[in-house]
């Protein structure tokens, strides 16, 4: 073993890895593009102050930081790809056609402590919706996230996406007596609220201005869920005569994506960070043991942050660890994808030996996917062996003639250089 | 625009840019998979002890390093591959099947200052094959660099795989006077001869052991270019009785490949680094105005030095700025390789309007790329307009019925919703 390891929650990707790892890449790419998104990327280290922006002087501990420019200027490798779609944004506010919809597969690094579902290195699938304000726009995202889920093998009663609103919660959080100046402060809480004790969580929660009946019809609220399509029941639930206008709004879009039983209102969904400002959503497991898979909401605010002008916003991001532990428990990562050889070319002959690199040059340049044996050995029989092992679809058998065996059905026929390309679909 | 921008030497990936850049990161790998190479990936950071195994501590101030885990360790973004390939091969080194055949097409980044050609963000596709010492894995390799130059559309006229050998210019140097123990000296010094004065160079090889007239013979061999598959002018030229027994053998297999005319030998090539054991190479443009496109070479020393087992081995890496310089020059760059819609959908009325999501989803679930209008208006000549901005294959418009327009032909017929996904070939 070498002297010198990997950094500590990163990894290596050996072919077998990178073959999976490259399969998902490419089902989030194609998911998105389905969808009407465009790929774009960013660098992968920008200045410390962007990440400022956003999350304050907390986030410096989190992450790879690094002084440069003569000690002038620190920059930090990419934790997140929120600020610099923000800034890009920013700078080209003027000329991007709205509605911007983008996305990207980005790694980021945190300097947190590795644990499962968490590296220190990992790939997120960011999807965003930028210029639309309508409960329309909040849909469509939400319907690119179900679409993915679905292309993976995933059913409805394996997850569901659920989905709060920041506005709806408020909204409650000031009948129950949570003065407005307060409100974060109880999103806060919420969001906590499975780390604490029942007492601490009452006591805090009165400090907000809950008194401990109240409290209790909190904690109920946000522990109900209800399913998309049947608002009533929620309406009923939280004591009022009709379902609050904004869900209301949300749920028929739902419906109009074909995706309302994917979805469930879980008003204990709080996405901790301050700046998102209306629908939030995650995607669980329904046996609720993983970390969520998915998550995301609208951010009205935020390009206004970075100094852009008002944009309505939303977008999620998917991480790849996640995902893959639970594509792995339900038996949905595929066996084999590494890519398979159309032709798996050998000598069966000392002399014909010779003739191998020319003819596996030509299936190449005709675009086949062709192997050559590297063995001096002229065992027909072994070098099948090693045809198959190689995945391929045909061998190219070169002795005086040329022979091409078709390693599915065991066909075999001689067959002429001019039109091996072609028999070989090339 | 935004007080904070984007880091000098950096890019950002605008939907444009991206489209190309994916474009590229295909092409590269579509070359290397029908090439037989397998993809493989490492950690974006690495401990800054990994880059110093190969380059001293001389290349830790072209890093971006950091400091972390209590400042006992400090690490660096990746400047390149071939350390972190040694390193996996090393750890692995038993129970990977030989011949290794890797790719992989990495981001990396150094700290120099941003000029044409050179970034401090760039991609680089690495391929590299180890376990076979023999001039038909040189071959093989040097044989995917010219099957992906032909596949961006460029000719065997506008660039050169410009090929040397170390054993070889040593052993021509050891003629010319040069001990043994001198030879890396020479290397360096073949190497900066471009950016030194006449007068300079000749001392400099005086030092070497070198008289004048040797000086100028050695600068002749290395000016002069040598057609592949014409070794007997190499050798006239060199006053050999023939070739050099390496350059012959690799003259047959670049033969044997069909690349002779891709490729010429050029002794002056010597890629500066001091791991480079036999063959070398580089790609360059025909009319020498830009920075190689492509270096490599053959290196059997180097697994060792990270403490693995003796291994043969020969790779090259490509950065992707040189060469989408070189593609833009030579009007090489696609027109348009962003994602192209089968389908754009819009409401003809403000009635139908409620169904275009349905159908976009529909259509988007069976995978097909829909796209639709986000507009109030109904005015069916100005969406069809927007549909074919967006280089929609059909338009879908959705009224009382659906109307097909097939946007090519202009052709329109009506069509029901249940066949609408097989008529657009979803």
């Amino acid at each position: 073993m070498p002297k010198i390891q990997s950094p500590k929650g990163t990894r290596d990707f050996y072919p077998a890895e990178m073959a999976w790892h490259q399969h998902l890449m490419e089902m989030w790419r194609r998911v998105s593009i389905r969808n009407g998104f465009e790929q774009v990327d960013g660098p992968i280290f920008e200045t410390l102050d962007l990440y400022k922006v956003k999350s304050g002087e907390g986030i410096v501990s989190e992450l790879f930081s690094f002084r440069r420019e003569n000690g002038k200027t620190d920059f930090a490798i990419r934790p997140e790809f929120t600020p610099t779609l923000a800034r890009m944004v920013a700078q080209q506010a003027n000329s991007l056609p709205k509605p911007i919809k983008w996305f990207c597969t980005p790694n980021f690094c945190r300097a947190e402590r590795p644990q499962r579902g968490r590296l220190r290195e990992f790939w997120q699938w960011n999807v965003d919706l930028l210029g639309l304000d309508s409960p329309a726009a909040d849909a469509e995202v939400i319907f690119t996230l179900v679409d993915f889920l679905a292309e993976c093998g995933l059913t409805k009663e394996q997850v569901k996406v659920k989905i709060s609103h920041r506005d709806v919660v408020s909204e409650i959080l000031g009948k129950l007596g949570v003065p407005a100046d307060k409100r974060v402060d109880a999103f806060n809480l919420l969001d906590a609220r499975d780390k604490m004790s029942p007492e601490d969580f009452t006591e805090a929660a009165g400090n907000l201005g809950m008194d401990p009946s109240k409290v209790q019809r909190f904690e109920e609220v946000c522990r109900r869920k209800y399913p998309a399509g049947d608002l009533d029941h929620l309406a009923r639930s939280l004591a009022m005569d009709q379902a609050p206008a904004d869900l209301a709004a949300l749920d028929e879009q739902l419906a109009a994506f074909g995706i309302a039983e994917w979805c469930e209102y879980d008003l204990g969904i709080v996405r901790g960070l301050a700046y998102y400002t209306g629908t939030v959503f995650e995607v669980h497991e329904t046996t609720g043991v993983e970390r969520a898979v998915a998550g995301g909401g609208r951010y009205d605010k935020l390009i206004e942050l970075f100094d852009g002008p008002p944009t309505p916003a939303i977008g999620f991001g998917m991480g790849d660890v996640v995902l893959t532990n639970l594509l792995h428990d339900k038996g949905l990562i595929p066996d084999n994808v590494m890519p398979r050889p159309d032709a798996f070319v050998f000598a069966a002959s000392d002399d014909a030996s010779a003739k191998v690199s020319g003819i596996t040059a030509q299936l190449r340049r005709a675009g086949l996917h062709a192997r050559m044996s590297y063995k001096t050995t002229r065992n027909v029989g072994k070098l099948l062996k090693d045809a198959q092992k190689a995945r391929a679809r045909f061998a190219v058998i070169v002795g005086d003639g040329i022979e091409l065996k078709n390693l599915e059905t065991g066909e075999q026929s001689a067959v002429e250089l001019g039109e091996l390309t072609q028999r070989l679909g090339g």
